[in-house]
């Protein structure tokens, strides 16, 4: 059975926990994800490695969570629950709504650089790319692969429709344009893939 | 007035410009992007240093023709004309077509990794970045847009599409699950795309 620590000592570690978190984070951005070491983030924290090594087996470990937790924090600050797509039963208002704080997550200098650095790394070091994908990005498609599912039974999606490959005709067109830069993103831009998606390029 | 050279000298110099880009983009994938030099593509082509640079000012002028040529053998090989939009009337079939092809190249390893590497780098390198978006993805994508304004044209797409946006419904899906590795991709799933991006998920 694990020890429950006093009420202080919890306090203490998630104040570690935070600081660890930030310091991976900042490594990342500033030395790239090869050149972040344990040694490196334990240091820039102001805790000892062994810290780090009694709550998480690499730096790859800790940088799941780390970003794990900068998701958290910008689902809060939008004001909605992380890890949940609305269903008010208007499926096009709850995926631009969604869309809409993704895009001001995207937009913001906390977020971005870290995640591009991340993202970067996972293009190249497959292994690494196939690990964040799993626990980071697919949870989050996974959401609204529910609510198509979720729209399918109320009659808003066709019933042929793979949720799976729907999802990406709002999500992807989003990730191209922040990750390549091929151009701006917006609230505006967002709705307007939404509405595509669900209706078509075709005339009805 | 350029000096027209001797057709043995022609010949010899197009023998150079593809030794030149096999050995930049040989480099590219073993080294990296930041660590490729001019003086390193020179010395595994087996030409001098001045060769290239009486051809390129730098080693992004060097890739940025080495990328060009690599899609234009691509397309061949895919038995089409570089740089072309087929328009047979029948919009679903021609983008099915190009896009059948463009799955055949991105899972093709003598395609794959340089893309892969020089995609990577661009996340980082915002400049480099920006330059290769600007002169190799977004003269493709506008093929893409033109293909769907002449559908406006034939009342095949709503008037009010921008296909600027359009496009990437059946793009950028495709370029995510390769660039990021969230998913196989196939001639079925380039096909389904099209389908759910011209008549929409929601019922018809």
């Amino acid at each position: 059975m694990v020890k429950k620590p006093a009420p202080d000592a919890t306090r203490r570690s998630q104040r570690s926990r935070r600081a660890i978190y930030e310091a991976a984070l900042a490594l990342v951005v500033e030395e790239g994800y090869p050149r972040t070491t344990v040694e490196g983030i334990a240091a820039r924290a102001g805790v000892g490695k062994q810290t780090i090594y009694r709550w998480w087996s690499s730096k790859a470990d800790v940088l799941l969570e780390a970003f794990l937790d900068l998701g958290e924090q910008a689902a809060r600050q939008a004001g909605y629950e992380p890890y949940s797509v609305p269903d008010t039963g208007d499926l096009a208002a709850d995926l631009k709504a969604v869309l809409r704080a993704t895009v001001d997550e995207l937009v913001d200098p906390r977020f971005e650089a870290p995640w591009r650095a991340l993202a970067a790394e996972g293009l190249v070091d497959e292994q690494l790319g196939r690990e964040f994908v799993a626990k980071l990005l697919e949870p989050q498609l996974d959401l609204y692969a529910r609510r198509l599912r979720a729209a399918q039974a109320a009659g808003a999606v066709r019933p042929d429709v793979d949720p799976r490959i729907g999802l990406e005709l709002f999500v992807s067109p989003l990730a191209q344009r922040w990750l390549q830069r091929t151009a701006p993103i917006s609230h505006a831009y967002t709705d307007t893939l939404v509405d595509y998606a669900l209706y078509g390029l075709a005339p009805r």
